[in-house]
């Protein structure tokens, strides 16, 4: 069975026994995290919230690409958050390409001009988390009372690091 | 205390019993699911799947954004997912307002030019679904035999609704 049947499957068993049909819109804990899509990373169980809490956003990276910080504006502006906190992870698949080696291979692969695709791989990951903080907390449209906090969350052992503030 | 402080002390327990340091960079089930940051959802639970197995990509809106298709690109290329699974849900702030009200607003709050800001409000759910599963299958770095799935969340039952595939 595919995952795609094999979820609907599973959700069927959850909406059952569901509870949190009265939940409101806004996140109860005024929080926003970014970090990866990495599938090793479940973040209500590696940062301890519960449904209704936290607004999530993750993409490749855990970058604040403006993708991101569209989303971060929202959070804060829209929705009521008041803290943002930026997780990259250690093993990330971003450290192990180069954009142009993939947009080459995507080409070959696909017969279409791939010149324009960022993929925004990076080679460290400190440095990376340094930069998306900075890059969110320079976001004219994010109040400069809400903190931003970036780590690193190390997949060998579950633990995070602080790496930034700003 | 805060969330960030909060959240640093629930990590230091989840990593006491942590068991999951051997697990692979793929996603076991090699499926990827785009979903909204919005803070009811948590697609491990909703879909039944566990830590390793699901790449998760989350953004305001369950959108198709270039930076989700970067990150789609990135999973079903590099990282070896076969499926894609969108899903948006019920009661999305996304519906509540409009980009240029907000536009407006950010500007007087902040006083910067928020002209070139799009925040991708929309008016209809299943419309937009539609569109984010066109979006990504017309993707030219996407393989046309990875199926791409469009639901509906319905944050009152907790349940899937099925809205479009390609």
């Amino acid at each position: 069975m595919s995952f795609y049947e094999e979820a609907l499957q599973a959700n069927a068993r959850y909406a059952e026994g569901f509870q949190y049909g009265h939940l409101p819109l806004p996140p109860a804990r005024k929080a926003v995290v970014l970090t990866c899509m990495d599938a090793r990373l479940i973040p209500n169980e590696f940062l301890g919230f519960n449904i209704g809490e936290v607004h999530v956003i993750r993409n490749a990276g855990a970058l604040a690409t403006d993708d991101a910080i569209r989303s971060l504006v929202i959070s804060t502006n829209l929705l009521g958050t008041r803290e943002i906190v930026i997780i990259a992870h250690t093993d990330c698949g971003m450290l192990t390409f180069r954009d142009d080696e993939v947009r080459e291979q995507l080409q070959q692969n696909y017969g279409a001009d791939a010149s324009n695709l960022a993929l925004h791989a990076f080679s460290d990951l400190h440095e990376s988390v340094r930069k998306q903080v900075q890059r969110v907390r320079e976001c004219p449209f994010i109040a400069k009372d809400i903190p931003v906090h970036g780590l690193i969350y190390h997949v060998e052992t579950g633990k995070l690091e602080e790496v930034a503030h700003a």
